[in-house]
């Protein structure tokens, strides 16, 4: 956990997308210059000297923290895109959604087996895009060394999702919403 | 222009997304570490010390170039995002795209009258993504300083769709495809 106060800046917002759900409202995250550079330095920084070659982020709001995460990190950013958005060969996994269904691809050259891969998003809610943008990367070859979020939803047990496929693997989060 | 040479890694695929067309891929540039970071420090480097308070960027591929360079100038980002996708009340533009049409969105908390915006994308075309991002950012009272693209598709005369609107505002493209 962080020091710096972003909760102040996140704005639950009721009923979004759909009755009984409380949508949590990150964008003001970016806008904020400071929470902005804080949350980026924070996450590279905790990453930084860990072999990370790749920063793999997923469309659209995994492209506002892992791009510049990747930045920071002097390493390359691929995009996990929605389909038929990548106009060459790729690899494509599925997954679930908290509100649905949908699938990811990545190109098939992004990655190579000497990638080291840090799966990054603005929010990790049930782990299904998460484990699906990480099992992508694992189809181009690479390992995947962690699991970064600016947010977690805790008490969809994102966790214990990750924990079937990735039981080794680090989960590091900014923001943790019980 | 820049020294570095970006044109190497771009991919051309003939017929894509229909026949006739010569689509640019440009993922290879975010995937290549040097690239990536070299394109970033570019752009950022041209605007830093301009008094940019906020980049702009639209989805998706606008947030691939626009959140690192909002990083590096230390300022905040807004992302431009496809209509529903915002969860407040938000400021509207339409546009025509190279194929088709579309609108993006802003929060109306996203800027105020203070703010002066560097609209960032991967990609200029034809101009219309551009010209409706800058318009978002003026409907929330801020002022638009200039455009950076990654690369700019001269043979469609984004500069002339731009200069209608915006005749004294700065275009800065690292790549020119003639």
């Amino acid at each position: 956990m962080s020091d710096f106060d972003y909760e102040k800046l996140i704005i639950s917002i009721p009923d979004y997308p759909e009755p009984g759900v409380i949508f949590k409202d990150v964008t003001p995250l970016f806008d904020d210059p400071q929470a902005f550079q804080t949350l980026v330095d924070e996450i590279a920084d905790h990453f930084m000297g860990r072999g990370i070659t790749k920063v793999v982020g997923s469309e659209a709001r995994g492209f506002l923290v892992g791009a510049p995460v990747a930045y920071k990190l002097g390493v390359g950013f691929v995009p996990a895109r929605k389909p038929g958005k990548l106009p060459r060969e790729t690899y494509s996994q599925s997954y679930s959604l908290e509100y649905g269904t949908d699938s990811l691809e990545i190109h098939k050259d992004a990655l190579t087996p000497d990638d080291v891969v840090l799966v990054c998003d603005d929010l990790v809610a049930t782990g299904g895009t998460a484990v699906a943008t990480a099992k992508l990367a694992e189809q181009g070859g690479a390992k995947v060394a962690g699991f970064a979020f600016m947010m977690e939803l805790c008490f969809l047990k994102p966790r214990e999702e990750l924990a079937k496929d990735y039981p080794d693997t680090e989960v590091f989060t900014l923001i943790k919403v019980k």
